[in-house]
């Protein structure tokens, strides 16, 4: 699958994901239609909606129709996008540009913003709960726990307590790919993984499209590193060159822009080789490897 | 059932909610452990363990032993004790003391406060999705879903976004109710009809414990707002008199104390008739009921 094409099949999945994130998110009519307004802020706007699509291309692997992979896609997205919320706050990153536009802080309040976030956590597995999603019950029980592992203390938010740690200590090559892992890496597994789970793969297949996920997330992690270094605020919609500045580890502070973008290119490399046994209906996920790494071109 | 004797089995239930949760957080070894005993430090001190109590006592009603119901429960404790974490951060209520010792945030950080609270409610579902907790997946996945309905956006998380309006904007007696119902009601609903969901009750029978937890809830909450009003902060082991210097609309300040009690008692006596078909079995609820509003006796 070319670039072109690929990218074209990102932005129809993002649409699709968008579409059904509204149909989701309604707001209601009392005063606390606040926190659901912030809550679609945080959602509704840009967003490659790189997980969504990872989950949808994993489903069609296995024979699951957009269609019926898509709530479960959302609520991935759900979580990402409550991270970014809960991230970009004052005693975290403090950021106040997202995507080109004001944070959810900034275009709320504090208080908004962390229950707009803690909203939208709970939302994602009120949908996967939901017999909407998926008929059989083991499927929804099995998408919520592994989605809850990937984004809890464990996986995600383990990772952003890491790299809140990191502002202070200095970390090593083994703990700043840990940090990473568990950070960016835990939740594009289970994106993946969610695929494998709606076409009730094998445990071992399961497995491989996990590890595929975190792959990417390993190639994705450092050329976002490598764009926070190179692009500017404009390109990257958001603030850039804060890694540096804040003397924060990452494998380019360690080893150099040349030596990370090889790195990038030979995770991906090794995430496209965990695909090495399906076909053609796997070309998407293999076109989003190369994209993790190559977002500019 | 005496209200000493409730209270001996209110604390046998506390006990062994918290050997649950404490045996559910264990402490990883990376960095990222932090974040866990932050998570530890909001849920295992203190509490009175309410909602817990009233998982299990309701699950008893409908033949399930306790200990298949404790988890269950526990995870509901997770849900209550991350959004105290997130209610006392600075942007919120911005509380130092809890339970009579600093609140998460005044004992670790800002930081770590939101993503404790986050790992919380996070892990609150990994364990409903635990086939650990129960074997049926349709009950896990039912649980879930009352759950995140509970807690979200149009339940407690949509309550507090109100409670937070409250702060700019005088409530008359509905909107007051309203708030109150969102921010404590729903999860006091959600555990009771926990435990009609464990015995796989009718939805009739689910309606009415649900319905129980919401009546006992809303007798609660004016019960709590007379003790901020009348405790001293010892007594509390919180900051007290807060709601009036804040001139937050409470039941007391629209009606004054007196029918404020009223009122109270009115709710809980409610409370205690929807129970009315079931027998001795029951008793422990009906003392919850009038535990929550005679709570110095």
């Amino acid at each position: 699958m070319s670039q072109d094409a690929f990218k074209d099949q990102l932005a129809a999945t993002a649409a699709s994901v968008t579409y059904t994130l509204d149909a989701l998110l309604s707001l209601p009519d009392g005063g606390e239609g606040r926190v659901v307004e912030a809550m679609r802020y945080a959602v509704l706007e840009g967003g490659k909606r790189l997980r969504p699509y990872l989950v949808i291309e994993s489903a069609k692997v296995f024979g699951v129709e957009s269609s019926r992979a898509v709530a479960a896609a959302a609520a991935i997205e759900m979580i990402h996008c409550y991270s970014l919320a809960h991230d970009d706050l004052p005693p975290m990153d403090d950021d106040d540009l997202r995507r080109g536009r004001p944070t959810v802080h900034m275009a709320f309040d504090e208080a908004t913003a962390i229950l707009a976030g803690d909203g939208l956590l709970t939302r994602a597995f009120a949908v996967l709960a939901d017999p909407a999603t998926h008929t059989d019950a083991s499927i929804r029980s099995e998408l919520s726990l592994v989605l809850a592992n990937a984004a809890g203390s464990d996986g995600m938010v383990g990772g952003q307590m890491l790299d809140f740690l990191a502002q202070s200590e200095s970390l090593n090559e083994a703990e700043t790919e840990r940090l990473q892992s568990l950070k960016t890496g835990c939740l594009l597994g289970a994106a993946a993984e969610f695929g494998a789970i709606l076409g009730k793969a094998s445990g071992q297949d399961r497995f491989a499209f996990q590890s595929f996920g975190l792959k990417l997330g390993a190639a994705f992690q450092i050329a976002d590193d490598l764009l926070d270094l190179e692009a500017s605020p404009q390109d990257a919609g958001k603030a850039t060159g804060k890694d540096a500045a804040a003397g924060k580890a990452t494998f380019i502070s360690l080893y150099g822009a040349d030596r990370a973008r090889k790195q990038a290119w030979s995770l991906a490399d090794q995430a496209i080789e965990i695909l090495g046994k399906f076909g053609a209906e796997a070309d998407g996920l293999r076109a989003a490897a190369r994209f993790s790494v190559d977002r500019q071109s």
